[in-house]
């Protein structure tokens, strides 16, 4: 049997090895990528780490870590239909894999699906020479994106799902948290016309790559007045859109303080436990908070394509880091530092 | 100068007097009313009991409680416009007061006014023989609608607004307390097509009414098992819709467990402080959350007085208790008990 | 091999014929049904009689006609999974068979599917015994619902999708044409809060029905001054929405001058050619023109499901004739006459 | 009696004529405005010319044209609020005077108000040294932005309104018409993240401005094959959007032919007569057809103000040529012409 190496949870403690393993073979339903490049998503750190999160949720040991991939089809599974995949495409892959039959799938709703499994959590990952992928799960690539971008269209899916999801166009928005997908949030907003784009956040590295991407003002609430800086760039009525990246909870309520009346509140960052959040404000205020949760399917997609197609969106800044396989724990210490943008891993 | 009697708020303590006061007379964009019918709203007997809220935010003493009425215009300021308004229109009256032309105001949301006013707050209200009102604020009763229903029109409002604030028909709703409000949801989610409603309220007459007016489940938490009720009844998708009218914390913390991934939870029921929320319910669960704040001026109104008029929409169960304006302090102790639905003063 | 009775289009000619012919098998994503009812669509009117369009489109003969049916699941394909479909199921079927990978379908519309293909048109249909479906289009009924109504859920899919694809609760709404759609319109408007309901129609027939099924006014555009009623019914605003259910011209031109300002026009019936269309009416006015084609899949369906299961939705009036399949001529010549509602066929 | 110069239809007649009249004086709820800037609409040129619209339009003889100004406040009318307005500042204006009362004013659609009355058209105009202007249709410039934009926002308004009318960001969009409108909604597009921007026009000058603001595409009808190109460009799907802004029946049948199913066709081009429209195009794709009229008031001055004072959007080609006003007639000419982009008056 052909061997790949990998990256995997061997055991239910810190962590991650890499090993020599089979090659897997694609279901009836899925394809074999032999992978181009991936991507470190927050949550590999958090299997990695261990955290209390990971320890709850992993069931499956050993588990292949990540699930940001750009890959080129090598085999197709027996179902699949060659009029949409074929073998040589370079795909990149969404995570959420539905059941295609729940209320959520049967509504458009596939990325909040039932009976919902991860990619890289649920099933083996991308951290790897080859991996296997559903098919309907597969995203075909523009030849124009370069393969870095098919790795990281996933986690772009986050950020461009967090911004359309309401008004942007002549819109002031702040970003809370300038992590790899607050930072493409910057971009994206900039790129949809947002009028006024704010960014918070405390790791001064990733500060001066928002101002990059196109943020107007970016502020560390460690030691600016942010309450007071946003009165004052948009005249007293607070912004119209709070992104919320982080999971902080000093953000999350300075961020429904900084917005105006009837503004939205869209969160992503996902915070570590209960908060205490004033619903005074939210009701007197008529706020609607929005949680965000993977990218629409495949709507989502469509938009990251375009962005990146047209050439009108360039994620060059945001990644900063390139390793082998290899040196996927210098990788892993890199986020946990902060001090980086996207790290990509390359079999 | 004529006189008239009011119920006044004379001095910050509890309570409140019935007074002989001055007519008061319209300013250039005012009417003057006769009141025919007015309603007591728990806003009322918040400043009646003089609780936190009260202290802080009562600015005016003497104050004339009241904001809820049914009146008839005897009298136009200098600047109205009698195209539109007449003496001896009857009319409603919307609470808040708009500046016109603030961010808000120039953007149709007028009930979100930056520098709004509210009716019987910080303005003199109708619990008196005689008020004036804001033009702008005055809102012409169609003649089939009768003058107990034009009273508690901007009280139906809240309900409508929270109702319509998103898909009805055909979807399952949790209505969160059944004060007079969440009673008038019940019978608008039943107008609208709601094939679900389920309501839960800990005192037993205010449930009794809800099944009245329609509700399919009446649930009482502190006896029944409220989740496990929702669980069964859908199929364990969980509802689509919450209609929060409690402001409190059990009730929002399990709505929020209540509804299906993708629903919406709408919030009108006040908290009386910070609340721990579990945000990951709300963004692993892709949940929308709504704060609902008066009514749509005017779209709200022309619904209400729409549900009205057509005769398809029958408030009379809500209408419990019919008091002279001189009974005002059982009115008050009705409302403290909870054993009632809208309370009725009449001059 | 066992043979089943069918009403079959097998030659380019008006009429079709009763006839004995194979029991098909389902394919590896099929199901096979025992049909239990079916229902004649104007569609099927169209093939049978052999209009101009029926020409172009009809590409198979011998062709089953039907496409609205409730049937059995007496066996499934090798790739169904059972978690979702089972022997013994009851079913009703959407027509629309998307291809589950064109933009269309993976952003959600699968109804408008680029490379669809219509049930009963270009696969054969269910006027038979058996029939075999596409798996991913069988919708299993609730037990609640009766067989007869499991028939119509699909035309009645098309009037809630109508209906839902704007604002209803509250609003003043024109149905032009009462046939079996235009019919169950009135009935979901009038379910979901509509507060006026004018529904216009040539057919004596079926305005009696209209009226019986909750329309406040209904109006013989061949006797009634619909344009002066509808004034005056309105306080000379116009109504807030049009459901153009005839496809007729003169209706159309009516129904763009019968809404207000800002009102919405969703159109389902198919006019013949082009039409004559002022659109300065729409563009001064402000109107949005919404074509509607076949269900939100599956969103309109759960609608439908709810609407039907709770009990508030009762069709009995629109299913007017039921025949045995052989009768099937008797139901096309009803049709042709209009002097009916729903005519169902029973195998 | 102080005396101003303006540009006045005299008669009913095609011209106009420079004359001398009396300075207006403005009414109680007015402001008086010093004219620094106006410019020339299609709606003045078709007044000039007296076509049969203007003949049934125009009430009143003497009329002084023009309605897009900036003008710097000189005198208030007494019950004008100085909190909002003052002497000395600088204001754009909106044309559409609503009642404030109507259903649509009331309901937040003040710019379809039932009793609406258009700046330039029902009252006196701006092409003068002075004008009187409704306080409620002022609009104040931030002092960022130039006197020139000032005059323009009017249009820009058009197009902003017309543009995110629907979703933009991500999607590909067919603008058909290169007037002035059709020119800022390109810029509008480009700034708000369309990914694929076509525009058509039959004027060359025209044409090669549109590439300029920032069109992926531009194509002449009556040279390319925009079918064709549409196709091309979209992989056969279509458009997402197509913004109609030439009134032109071949452009409006080719634009519904462009559509992707599902897309949206926003009119604010105004044919001179009814057309022949294909509405099976608009049923069958699913279609949504908007008319635009005016602009928000004033949520659309509020975007065109921070598009404009955020320095993204930077009108500068579009303003082609400047003139003193008594040159009004060649300005009329270049009008006629096409050989333009916006054409300013300096009193």
């Amino acid at each position: 049997m052909p061997k790949m190496k990998a990256i995997v949870k061997t055991k239910p403690a810190p962590g991650a090895e890499l090993v020599e393993t089979d090659m897997p073979a694609p279901g009836p339903d899925e394809v074999l990528i032999k992978v181009l490049a991936s991507s470190i998503c927050g949550t590999d750190l958090h299997i990695y780490q261990w955290n209390d999160w990971a320890k709850k949720r992993i069931k499956h040991i050993p588990q292949i870590l990540g699930h940001e991939v750009c890959g080129e089809i090598t085999e197709l599974g027996t179902n699949v239909n060659q009029d949409f995949l074929k073998v040589g495409d370079t795909i990149s892959v969404e995570t959420h894999i539905g059941c295609g039959w729940c209320y959520e799938c049967r509504t458009g709703n596939a990325h909040i699906c039932l009976n919902s499994r991860i990619f890289g959590v649920d099933v083996h990952g991308v951290f790897a020479e080859y991996a296997v992928v559903p098919a309907a799960n597969a995203w075909v690539l523009e030849k124009k994106i370069p393969k870095d971008f098919g790795s990281v269209m996933e986690p772009l899916g986050n950020a461009v799902h967090t911004v359309l999801a309401g008004p942007i166009g002549g819109n002031s928005v702040l970003i809370t948290g300038c992590g790899p997908i607050g930072l493409m949030a910057v971009a994206v907003c900039r790129l949809c016309g947002a009028t006024k784009i704010i960014a918070t956040e405390v790791n001064e590295y990733r500060l001066q790559l928002a101002k990059k991407l196109g943020a107007d003002f970016t502020l560390n609430p460690q030691k600016d007045d942010v309450r007071e800086k946003i009165r004052e760039e948009t005249n007293g009525l607070g912004v119209d859109a709070v992104l919320e990246m982080s999971g902080n909870g000093s953000a999350i309520n300075e961020g429904l303080k900084a917005l105006r009346p009837g503004g939205r509140f869209s969160m992503l960052g996902l915070p570590e436990q209960p908060l205490k959040i004033d619903l005074n404000e939210v009701i007197f205020k008529y706020l609607t908070l929005q949680g965000i949760n993977g990218r629409l399917m495949f709507d989502t997609w469509y938009k990251c394509s375009r962005f990146l197609s047209s050439g009108r969106l360039d994620l060059s800044p945001i990644i900063t880091h390139r390793l082998r396989l290899e040196e996927f724990e210098k990788g892993m210490e890199l986020m946990e530092s902060g001090n980086c943008g996207k790290v990509l891993l390359y079999p």
